[in-house]
């Protein structure tokens, strides 16, 4: 019987300056999942690898599969028999959205053994509630740029109302993940629960020179707004040497960098292959000199998402 | 001697979720402000009609005076006779910018009687300089739109980083002054310093959704996104009927409703002039039934801000 294979790549949230509300996908990693009809009525996990035996295989646990059961809950089809095969290509615990990967090509391999009812905006909330069982909390500021690529806004997470924002062609990321250990747990507890009103009003003010830095193709105006002064300077002592990598990428001409997601990987955002490129080995090498274990992934914005391979 | 007759808009600030860093301009009311040349060196207000001798003719605690004498100081023409009318045409302690109004044609005036040596652009730090008399704080949400006009977004006040935003065609305001007292002090006094990291979210996704809305000519965005979480709430009971006004606009279609700048003004907005006006009477009858004195103006967004008469 045929089978069908995805890709749904790793994601940047937070984005500095929209934490829960902004994210982007990158090209490179992702994870990879496959489906096929079966004999057997209902859905299972059969394989996972690329995990070290760390993720469940039972449906109820995991992210793709939670992701993938919510749909055919909605599409009525539980009964039908189905395989999936799951693939970690790409590092967990990383800030990279390793669950909201698996989560959107959970959802989208199925729609798409079943023949697309659905389209991947339609899918979103089946990937959210995936993802939502690895991390408790409802929001798509990495399962949605997983799911449907792109720079992706997210108004609000309870509604999922979401849209996508030009990105200048030019704009590429260059993301290190050290392989130092940042528990998403430890990264929400760090954080106070309010804010002053004084970092409330520059933060909005960062928050929307972005956007219309994204909407105007502005860099310098990208470069000026990629400011944290909320999340950034709480987190920053949960990753050994932040201030150096992000000191290094700025001086190599990033436009900005934070800390992906909860972390540990740093991103920077970058004008240009090249000097993304150059940034990306300048960040690293600061944990290179620090014998801490690194991987660096170089990319432009990934405007496709889940994509059947 | 010739002289220059200039008028500069009230402007609405905050928008429901852009605490000082966002405002716009509306066609009506505003200031003029008259200057000429004069035989007696230096420079002096002559004149203010419309404001029952509440503001000073002294230029070191005008408004439009600073903002005038700081750009004198700028080009080194302080010992040019110039003399200056200011012609209040809009009430004060409104809410609508007053100050702004008369700093912003206050400076602009000037600029103009000098054969227009600087930008708008230019002019503005001066403005800033010139309303923070009567505010105290140096911030550009209101004298930007008089001075410069439109939707104006500043990313940092300090900086007076200023961006002007796309506002659909169709956009208008429905603005509402009842004649009750706020006082600007007791406004900003009623304002917690902190903002719950939940509010603050919240708040976020709807700025950004309403610069969305904005660029996409968005309406139900717009409307969506018009939900202030964090000022309006603790702002709304120093305006009586505050909540009755809100309802009514939304009732009658407005796309979204709140205080304008620190009260007690309170402005909606609204997709075409037809429904302002329907929405505007509505406020103002909640008001009239309660027998507080009040003026309406509609407007669409005034893309010019400061003008030659």
């Amino acid at each position: 019987m045929n089978s069908i294979k995805v890709f749904a790549p790793a994601s940047v949230a937070n984005v500095a300056v929209g934490y829960d509300i902004l994210g982007f996908a990158l090209e490179k990693p992702g994870d990879e999942v496959i489906v096929r009809f079966s004999d057997q009525i209902g859905f299972r996990i059969t394989e996972i690898s690329g995990a070290n035996g760390k993720l469940p295989l039972e449906v109820a646990k995991n992210t793709a599969g939670v992701a993938a059961l919510r749909l055919l809950e909605h599409l009525g089809k539980t009964d039908l028999g189905i395989e999936m095969q799951i693939h970690k290509k790409m590092p967990f615990g990383s800030g990279l959205g390793s669950s909201a990967a698996s989560a959107a090509a959970g959802v989208f391999a199925v729609n798409e053994l079943l023949g697309g009812p659905l389209t991947k905006l339609e899918l979103l909330p089946f990937a959210v509630a995936g993802e939502q069982v690895a991390d408790g909390a409802y929001h798509a500021d990495n399962v949605g740029p997983s799911l449907l690529g792109g720079m992706l806004f997210i108004r609000n997470n309870d509604a999922l109302d979401v849209h996508q924002l030009p990105v200048p062609e030019d704009l590429y990321a260059a993301v290190v993940y050290p392989e130092v250990e940042v528990l998403t747990k430890d990264a929400r507890e760090v954080l106070s629960d309010t804010v002053s009103l004084k970092n409330h009003i520059e933060q909005t003010g960062n928050l929307g020179g972005l956007l219309i830095g994204f909407f105007e193709c502005d860099y310098e105006l990208i470069g000026r707004s990629l400011r944290d002064v909320i999340i950034e300077p709480q987190r920053a002592k949960l990753i050994p040497h932040f201030a150096e990598v992000k000191a290094a990428a700025l001086k190599h001409g990033a436009l900005g960098c934070s800390i992906s997601g909860a972390g540990p990987s740093i991103f920077a955002l970058c004008k240009g292959e090249v000097l993304a490129n150059n940034i990306g080995a300048a960040m690293q090498q600061i944990f290179n000199n620090q014998q801490i274990n690194n991987q660096l992934f170089v990319s432009p914005i990934n405007r496709d998402g889940a994509i059947k391979l």
